[in-house]
Order: C-alpha cells, then sequence, then structure tokens
C-alpha cells in the first residue's frame, strides 16, 4: 500500500517533490506534520486542521501508551477511529520522549525501561514493544526505536547509540514483518559525526525501510552544525524514498532542509509557540501580547485564507491573549498551522515550476521587512 | 426597532412563546444566553455558537469596560464587529460584577465606586456611565444599573437596595432617552420580600422599559424561595414585555420558571461546568472524568445532534478532559450549549402545540432515569 513517487525536481537545489500514498489516503511532499501528542493537535479540532490543509499528522507513542492506553485505542481499531482523523498518522517511536520526560530511563541492549511521569509505573519498551504498540495505534508510517542522543556527545557516546539504534532497526524490521500493514521508517543517528551518520545510513539502507529519518538534529546544536550535517546525510539516503528531518523546525530550517533534499516535517513550534502568543507571517514573528496591537484592525497577515485571518482582527486575537481566553489558543494555532502548511505548498508549487531558488530569495527578501509592518 | 410579540401560550401553566426583534435580527423566547463575559464564550467560536442554536449572547459590561476598553470596541462599532458574532448581544449594567468582582466597591447615592481586580484602578460607574459603556458596546437589550444584594438580607437593607435601584432606574431611563438605538430593561429588585418586589415592580413599570428581568434571585437562597418570588413577581410584570430571569440556572430551574412566565434565562452553569467536566443529559448530568466512561464508545447522548456527539465517544471526550487538553473544553462546552438551547426549543414547541405540561412530565421523568446508562 505505502510508496512514494517523486513527482518534480528542482534544477539549481537538491528539493523534489513527491507523493506518498499511505491505506489513509495519499500525501504531497515537502510535507509539514503538525504535532498531535495525546490523539489532539493541541487547541484545534480535526476539521479544523483539514481546513488548514494539513495531510498528516504525528502521534507520541509514549504519550499515548501510557494515556489512554493502547486497550482503549485498540476499541476504535486505532487513533484514526479514536480521535475521528482520517488522513495518515506517522507516529514516532516513544524514545526520544523516555529521555526528556519519563524518570529513571534506563537504556540496555535489551530496550529503555522507565517510570511513567504521570503515576510512577514502571514500563519496558523494547523494539518489539515499540512496533507493537504504534501497530495498535493504527499508524500508517511508523519508527524505529532509536536512540537519540544530547549535544555535544563524544564520539564513542554518538558510536554507541549509533549501534544500539542499529541493532533495534533489525529488530523493530523483524517484528514490523510479522504482519504490520503501516510503514516503517529507520532513523540515522551518529551526531555531528559525519563518518558515523555514513555508518548509521549504510547499516539502516542494508536492512531496508519504506523510509529513512534523520534523528538527533535540533537537539541544541548551532544551526549551520544541524545545516552540516543534514547537507552532508540527506544525498547518502535513498533518492527513492521520503527523507524525514525529525523535530525540525523554524520556517527558515524548513525551507533549507528542503533546498536540501528533506520530504517530511515534524515540529511543536507553530503550534506550541501559538499558545505563547508567537504568530507566523511572511515577513517574520509577530507576538500578539505587543501593544502596539491593541488597536490593529488588521488580520495577522493580509491575504492569508485562513479562518483566524478571515474572521478576526490583531486587536481581537491581543485581547483574547491577553485576558487568557481558551479562543485565543486556537486561533493562533489555526494561524501558525496554516502558515507552515501554506509554506510547504507554495515551496511544492515552486519546485514543481522549477522555481525553488527564486521562491527562496523571495522568503528570505520578506523576512527582512520584518517588522515593518 | 425593538418589539416583543406573543406567539402562543400555555393553557395549563403561565408558559408562553414569542418573537423579539432587535437591530441584529429575531429571538425566539424562551430563550437561554450563552454568557460571553470578554467578547468570548469561554472556548467556542461564533461559528459553533450559531451551530449550537444560539440565538442571543451576554456580554459583562464590567469586564469589557475593564478590558480592552470601550476606545477598542469603538473601532468596531461594537462587539459585534469586535468578536465576529452578528446575531444579538444582551449586556448587564456591571454592577453586579463590580459587587461580586472589583475590589473597594463602594456604593453611594450617585453610582458605584470601584477598584479594578486587574490593576487596582480607580473608578466610578454611575447609572449615566453604565448605559454610555454599553452604547459603545454596540448592545441590542441593555439592562439599567442595580444594587444586587445577596441572601439572605433583612427587610431594610432590601428596602435601601430597591430605592437605590429605582433612582438608578430612572437616571439610565434619561440617560437612554438621549439617542440609544438598543432596548433598556428595568430591573426588579426587593430581596425575598413580596411586598418589597411588588413596590419594585410598580416603580420600574411606571418608568417604563422595553422589558423587565428579576434580579436578587440564584443568590444563594433555597430553590424553593426562588421559585416562589419568581412565582409572585413574574405576573406582576406586564405581559406585554418580555420578561428576564437573571443567572438562572440548571435545567430543572429553567424549566420550571418557564411555566411561570419566564422568557430569557442567563446562566454560566452550562460553560463553566462543561470546563469542570459536567455534561448535561436527558437523563441528568454526568462528569466526564468518571473511569466507567474508560471504554464507552457511545456519544455523551444518543441522539443528539451537537458536533461532539456527532464525532466523538465519551471514551475520547474522557482521555481529553484527563490530560487536560484544550479541545476537551471546547467539545464539552458545544454539547452543553446545545443541550440548553435545544431544551428551550422543545419547550417552545411544546407551548406552541399546548402540550407543555406533557413535556415537562417527561422532562422529569427523564431525569428520574439518571445515570442508567
Amino acid at each position: 500500500m505505502f510508496n512514494f513517487k517523486i513527482t518534480a525536481k528542482s534544477k539549481e537545489t537538491r528539493a523534489r517533490a513527491g507523493i506518498i500514498n499511505t491505506a489513509h489516503g495519499s500525501i504531497e511532499t515537502p510535507v509539514f506534520m503538525p504535532v498531535g501528542t495525546l490523539a489532539s493537535v493541541k487547541s484545534v479540532s480535526s476539521e479544523e486542521l483539514v481546513s488548514a490543509g494539513a495531510g498528516i499528522i504525528l502521534g507520541n507513542t509514549y504519550h499515548l501508551y501510557l494515556r489512554p492506553g493502547c486497550d482503549v485505542i485498540n476499541l476504535f481499531s486505532g487513533l484514526h477511529g479514536f480521535m475521528n482523523w482520517d488522513r495518515p498518522i506517522l507516529t514516532d517511536s516513544g524514545g526520544f520522549q523516555i529521555f526528556s520526560l519519563a524518570k529513571l530511563a534506563k537504556i540496555s541492549q535489551e530496550g529503555v525501561s522507565f517510570q511513567s511521569h504521570i503515576d510512577g509505573s514502571s514500563h519496558l519498551l523494547t523494539p518489539e514493544k515499540a512496533v507493537e504498540i504504534q501497530n495498535c495505534l493504527g499508524s500508517d508510517i511508523m519508527m524505529c526505536l532509536d536512540n537519540c542522543i544530547a549535544y555535544p556527545s563524544s564520539r564513542d557516546e554518538a558510536m554507541d547509540a549509533l549501534k544500539l539504534t542499529t541493532s533495534w532497526a533489525e529488530r523493530c524490521k523483524k517484528a514490523w514483518d510479522n504482519g504490520s500493514k503501516a510503514a516503517l521508517f529507520g532513523i540515522v543517528q551518529g551526531g555531528m559525526f559525519k563518518d558515523l551518520r555514513e555508518m548509521s545510513v549504510k547499516a539502516l539502507v542494508d536492512i531496508g525501510f519504506s523510509g529513512y529519518a534523520i534523528g538527533g538534529l535540533s537537539v541544541g546544536e548551532p544551526k549551520d552544525i544541524m545545516l552540516d550535517i543534514a547537507d552532508f546525510t540527506l544525498p547518502e539516503l535513498p533518492d527513492n524514498k521520503p527523507k524525514y528531518i525529525m523535530g525540525v523546525g523554524k520556517p527558515e530550517d524548513i525551507v533549507d532542509l528542503v533546498a536540501l533534499g528533506a520530504d517530511m516535517f515534524d515540529c511543536v513550534i507553530p503550534t506550541r509557540n501559538a499558545r505563547n502568543g508567537q504568530l507566523f507571517t511572511n515577513c517574520g514573528t509577530i507576538n500578539i501580547s505587543n501593544s502596539r496591537f491593541k488597536y490593529d484592525k488588521k488580520p495577522v497577515e493580509h491575504g492569508c485564507e485562513c479562518y483566524t485571518c478571515r474572521n478576526y482582527s490583531r486587536a481581537y486575537l491581543r485581547h483574547l491573549y491577553m485576558s487568557k481566553e481558551l479562543l485565543a489558543y486556537r486561533l493562533n494555532t489555526i494561524h501558525n498551522i496554516t502558515y507552515y502548511i501554506g509554506l510547504m505548498k507554495s515551496m511544492r508549487e515552486a519546485i514543481i515550476e522549477n522555481e525553488f531558488e527564486v521562491f527562496r530569495e523571495k522568503f528570505y527578501n520578506s523576512l527582512v521587512t520584518k517588522k515593518k509592518d
């Protein structure tokens, strides 16, 4: 069921436009996936996601495994039925969140043992278990359990994590072979060491996956290092498979990474920052709490077709935000998701028209005019 | 522009169905007005209110005067433009919230001086100022400044408050005469003393208003006293004007008060309780956090046409609520508002069909089956 086709390639960069087909329909790439941690993209409904143009969302296995749990989601034959979302879903493996949220996470060859951040209960996540949970979630694209390390890390640490990631990837593939309907993506690790990234790619390609993700970026490293590692690693991955950069990023990062050949992105920035009052526009970000918006009758962005911009002024959004009204978080989130998805769509069109570099120049020129408005 | 027509009367009770016409369209009575304190019915959009069947909402003058302030709302020619709501709006006078929220509220013949609960700034609300602010808000139905007292209160306290309310009502009427486009309602006070209620009604009717509200109920008194005072006061009010019971109440209270001849209601119960997980059904309330809903695939109420019930299960709503997901508050609120407005609609139909008592019996019988489900 799962396949990936490249529709167009930019001549001057490595940017490409494609289509991913899944059991829940097709996704046009490059694509941004809003994060729906707990079976909800915070503050917005499934209908609003569709209106904002979202073609796929991401669910977090760690969170959903703990709450509501697989027994509940199983009753609905997976996340789609549970949360009333009928487009594709990608699920992470749970590993990243265990390291960042759970208590007493301990890594062994077998897997990761941890205590729930909610009730302290003890759990063991193995590669096999990660696949089993993602099967239960009804994921369209599942991710291998990986060992993501912090920045900076020593070469030895990066090597150890890479070896473990490779061994877990093999076990995930084996568990997945046992009748999963979803696609399975491998995750490249190797820290900021190019030879280790190369080693990781080769090992994963030998195992063979439906797509490949680059993990371990956006973990605190400077942007030039992130781009350098992505620039090195992306062309190493098979061109006929989707290439996914995990957890990145700002609009500028995404534009640069698309130029380097990345197809898929997820990040909490548009949704989390919306809840903190930060709104994205073609001229950069604005913070809606700023007093200069108190009497501003304009929409967040002139010409934006999102529900928020079609119906509400900056003055109203500022008022809601200052008053901590729940509607504030939703209206801000709708705008930011629409912005991110519109950005992906513009890039896709530019690639197809073979005008990606023109687009990129315009995109950066527009950012420079920031705060003029 | 403003007028009220009675469409049908129940033969066995004092219940009546009518139509109120305003500059922003007509409202079918009996009507429930969701509370939109700060230019937002908490967690829901204007479109969702329309889908839930809301014909009119209430705005709180005290809150809106302090935040965002009349200068901001003036830019949008009133609340309608500011919050993107084109149906009628009723605004209270601000008095009730000053007594319950503001610091150092001091009542004099002139008005109420108080300090903002937000920044401590000093203000004076006079009857003239209350009308001026409500004019600026672009209200369709504005309320006179009144002096609402706590329960229990002595006869002397009730008498003093009633006299002040009458004097303020005269001044509101005079200020309103000066070119307001809205309707102006008088508010009956008099505590739990029937002769004082009668005195208040007579004084207000002498001044002459577009409609009459009964204030000072639901301030802590037992339900039988509330109903007794309403039962006494409602028939004293002119039958050709809308009769509004302020701040009430539970569905049972509203059904009983409609039977006694009340036309209009507002209350935070459906919206506030939604945010605390309490959902209204024909068989009584449920609390969605209850563990018995963990695996419950049913909607909140079978046959309910609200967005929430059409799309989501109790298990999903429970999960969202337990996870403190923002979507929980919205989905719960949509259901509860739909329930309240559906209840009003059912009563109206029953009155028109002259089957109000049959309806009321069914309504109570259904409540008795509570928690069977």
